[in-house]
């Protein structure tokens, strides 16, 4: 089985309007709710793959409420007195405005609590994918807790996260890390940009911060992945457009599952490229087009790096 | 005691941002919410002059839950089977960007249950209050059922609305109507600006539809009443600047408490000029300033129309 960890979800909310006119009073048409939560919609590729997954994380008040009655996976999540967060995107048929609330503050007590359901739930795990942003009260290295308390039981991390709650969550030895190249940049501390030579030294300083194998997300470019058995580029066989949120954490689905399978590199990579691709055209992240998953898995250009 | 009436509620979010991006991402940075709806903030107002006052209206779901538990009124909502909406409005220093959810569907039954739980509330009621939009589902002549089935019961009905629910609305004869220039121009059927000498030709049309009195609100110009006792304008002595959206609600109460006092006019009319003005220097709807409230009243200015 595959957990996901989804620490700072939130109800997300997508409001559809004739034009955004800033300072004006707006009649939404439509309202979408969905959950949303970087672990959630890896967790939701999972379930369309047909992969046993549970999702855990944290949910709270009437708007956790709302966002676990719509779930549409196994999941288990610890409750807190804080309120879960929403966010709002605006769609104007033009493009999305966004607007993103703070995570409610969690006690020491309630992540106490999440640990110990947390390591209940390993001795079932063959892999835990730990995705997005800490809410305030989680200790900066809670996600080197979780890589630990996963670890002592053999069970296989995956972390997708930025900044700090990297930077710590690394330090506990990974078996992946998947940033993209942002997220790359913040953890060298360094963001100017970086020639095609610089990116293998950058993945692999992510590598000598704690992570066993590197996979980063380079957008159309496709993936980079440094591993133990070799280094490789992945690389889409056609330019898709659509909306590349999902995309990420489509990639890290594809990772957990490979993980899970023990599939070999590097069509592991292939495999994370053309699900990646596949996020790309639907409209919801967490969604994924199976029909162009299949049709590009065999064309996916894989070059040794 | 006054009962007032919110159909069609809402979950107030006001989040602060840095700068309005259009197309952009923004992390709120603080995340105020409210009980939203007129007839909410009309129980507001009474409640801070101390007036004995019972909210009435539907809820529903999880947002409905969250406007339950932030109320600082009595209240006695009829649970509905859908949600209850948002509204969100983005303030970034400059000014606001609103954004407002459609309401829930409401079954007949819904409707059915409403009705007989107002007819009981009737029983200990003196005035009632019916402010605001009426949700999908309700009939459009919704007001007027419940202002006859007031009436039935020897109670007093004041009614702020807009478009078909306020002409449909009319047609039962409340006591009182309290449009602002635009909706008694959409009830004429002719939204051209008009000359001065037309504001009391417009206003009589008004009650030519059915309302035994009407005060017409005319922003920083006061108010203009058409009651049975005679005509007057009644204006602020001071323009005050502040947020006026709540305004016309803290009119509405002043006109609910003077109807169940029986305050003669045109006392009345200076007293919901200065309730009125005192809402105004206030943040939030459904705040009034008491301090501006008496401090505004000896002074208003009163002239026959």
């Amino acid at each position: 089985m595959i957990v996901t960890v989804t620490l700072n979800p939130a109800l997300d909310l997508t409001y559809t309007v004739d034009a955004l006119i800033p300072h004006g009073t707006h009649r939404v048409s439509t309202v979408a709710e969905r959950p949303g939560g970087k672990g959630l919609n890896v967790a939701t590729v999972l379930r369309t793959l047909g992969e046993p997954v549970l999702a855990t994380g944290l949910l709270g008040g009437a708007t956790g409420g709302r966002v676990e009655g719509l779930l549409t996976v196994p999941a288990a999540f610890v409750p807190i007195g804080g309120e879960t967060r929403r966010t709002v995107t605006v769609a104007d048929g033009v493009d999305a405005t966004g607007f993103s609330e703070p995570g409610p503050r969690v006690t020491a007590q309630e992540w106490a609590a999440f640990t110990a359901h947390f390591a209940e739930f390993m001795d079932e795990a063959d892999v835990v994918a730990l995705s997005g942003s800490l809410p305030p009260g989680v200790p900066a290295d809670g996600y080197a807790t979780l890589i630990r308390l996963a670890a002592d039981r053999g069970v296989r991390s995956v972390l997708d996260t930025s900044g700090e709650a990297l930077r710590l969550g690394l330090t506990a030895g990974p078996e992946l890390v998947k940033p993209n190249a942002t997220e790359l940049a913040g953890l060298l501390s360094d963001d100017r940009p970086r020639a095609r030579d610089d990116e293998i030294a950058d993945a692999d300083r992510a590598r000598s911060h704690g992570a066993r194998e590197v996979v980063v997300s380079r957008g159309p470019r496709g993936l980079l992945a440094l591993t133990r058995q070799g280094s490789w580029r992945g690389v889409p066989s056609e330019h898709l457009l659509g909306n590349p949120t999902g995309a990420g954490d489509a990639c890290v689905a594809a990772l957990s599952r490979g993980l899970r399978r023990r599939t070999p590199w590097p069509r592991l990579l292939a495999d994370a490229v053309a699900l990646s691709a596949a996020a790309v055209v639907t409209p919801v992240a967490g969604a994924v087009d199976l029909d162009t998953y299949r049709r590009l898995l065999p064309a996916v250009h894989v070059s040794a790096a």
